[in-house]
């Protein structure tokens, strides 16, 4: 039996809940969770905002533990080894996607929380695929959040093509935007954070900005007109797209990682005199997660995180309800 | 003198003006213009659409003819030899974008008919470096559509790294859209036209296309969803932009190069998840021009043209405002 935390109901409390997996499945493993982090997704789902919840839900998709278990088909993975898993429990893996490399797009990814019991758990069962196993050296405590909240920012800034050259503006300094500073910094970019928050413009340049822009000021914006090369948005709330697509130079793009639910309203004009574009991405591949463990391992970039225990998972959501997590909340089994 | 066609306020009829262009620039070239093709956006700069025309306004920027007189520090052309000019008459030369042969992004590239008298004239002067050589044995008569519709729709094609092995689609066969087919079909792509005409429907696979999908059917739509690595738009109304995203497969771009007014209300959803962007562009730069002019004349792909005498000038505008053009417009000197 698992042991998790499970909401019965749209944002309903999470309550202890006793669930049986039954056999474990040939190309699966099974994770005795150490921590798992909480993700402003989990709480999405937890509301059914998306409006495809299942209950009861078990949350949680940034987990990392150690294999207590492995299927009689794994051959990539061995029992006690430190892994992380993050949105996706499983793939196809003979889709044209998953055949390309392209896992994170396959059509019958399987969510970890989407018909599936997630990691606010003891223990999480994924595909072997879907389990990437952490670098030597990783800090353990507070590498889950890299498993969804690090490789959505990472992905854009791996799939790109971005050059250390460039310059590249990050909206919004909270769970996924800090380790998207990080990441620009030590990929050699120049960095600038957007942010409409006094104490985090000061905090940015600690985590790896070299300048902050106040991401409401309309005249703060007009003066960086034409800048960066990339502008990876991490906030969920409708911005004045036009107004950041003025800040991008030439063949410049505007990548879209936080779930906005107003439509975009792009006006052709500020995309097609200067070839600017926008596009989005959605978390990242198996194998753009690996990659992006060994560079955060080699370059000791880690997210700035805030404990719990995982009894206190309501309280946890509260805080992160709140807005002032600082800047991702990591459950800690005991 | 340079005798040309004028109109003098928006919308207003064309009628014969004669100006002195000067002493003709170091730098620059005066052509004697055989050939002029009629662009849509001739008719919204005649219109003022765009807010930026000056008047007395020479329309016209689809120019082919034969030099008649080289600036004396203008070392890549001679007198005599045939070229074409597209929208820009001219570009900074120094900036990063034109240092980095984007010569067509530079914010001071000179519009031939923005603040500069174009090509409905005997002559058109531009610089140098905006007069590209026609490859030997292309049909005159024809050429002119190149240089400005020809090469909006083969830049995306160009730029995008676009593979023979992809799926594109083309939105509005048109003066635009049908040499996109040309273009898209000897680049090996399976190609796709979407259009609401019937009549266009069987031209556009006589054309290049190798199907057609009926563009104002949701369920037509709907049956080719996830579909094409690339449509290139080129209406300039509203359409249904979130229907055709989910058209496109994943890491698929809609590149728009109509100059659609209204916002685009793109949902982030139908980006996200299969990772889509959205994006446009501008004519494109000489070097692509000169690229397009080699693989359209080594594939013989041709604009479809309607011919009319500079004379009646008029009268053409008047056939391209009534939508029947088959499929571009051509002006011819005497």
């Amino acid at each position: 039996m698992i042991n998790a935390y499970a909401a019965h109901k749209p944002g309903g409390k999470l309550e202890r809940f006793e669930y049986d997996p039954g056999i474990l499945a040939d190309d699966h493993v099974e994770i005795d969770v150490e921590y798992c982090g909480i993700c402003h997704s989990d709480l999405s789902v937890l509301n059914n905002e998306w409006g495809f919840t299942q209950y009861p839900l078990v949350p949680g998709h940034e987990v990392v533990g150690l294999i207590s278990s492995v299927g009689s088909n794994v051959k990539n993975l061995k029992l006690g080894q430190r892994v992380g898993a993050g949105w996706h429990a499983g793939y196809c893996m003979t889709c044209d996607k998953c055949m390309n490399g392209e896992h994170n797009l396959c059509s019958k990814a399987q969510g970890i929380i989407v018909g599936h019991h997630g990691g606010f758990a003891d223990k999480v069962r994924v595909q072997s695929a879907s389990a990437i196993p952490l670098p030597e050296g990783m800090d353990v405590a507070s590498a889950g959040p890299l498993f969804c909240g690090g490789i959505t920012v990472f992905t854009p800034i791996y799939d790109s093509g971005l050059k250390p050259t460039a310059k590249v503006g990050v909206i919004g300094i909270g769970g996924l935007g800090h380790m998207a500073l990080g990441f620009l910094n030590k990929w050699g970019c120049e960095v600038t954070a957007f942010t409409s928050s006094e104490d985090k413009m000061k905090e940015a340049i600690e985590l790896g900005a070299h300048k902050t822009v106040n991401s409401r000021d309309p005249e703060a914006l007009a003066a960086v007109a034409g800048q960066y090369d990339l502008i990876i948005s991490t906030v969920n709330v409708k911005l004045d797209w036009n107004a950041y697509l003025q800040t991008l130079t030439q063949r410049g793009c505007l990548h879209l990682v936080g779930a906005v639910l107003e439509p975009l309203d792009i006006s052709v004009f500020n995309l097609m005199g200067a070839q600017r574009s926008v596009s989005s991405s959605p978390v990242g591949s198996p194998a753009t997660i690996a990659t992006m463990l060994d560079f955060a391992a080699r370059h000791d970039i880690r997210p700035t995180i805030e404990e719990f225990p995982m009894s206190q998972v309501n309280e946890a959501l509260d805080h992160l309800r709140s807005g002032k997590a600082r800047y991702r909340i990591v459950l800690k089994n005991s």
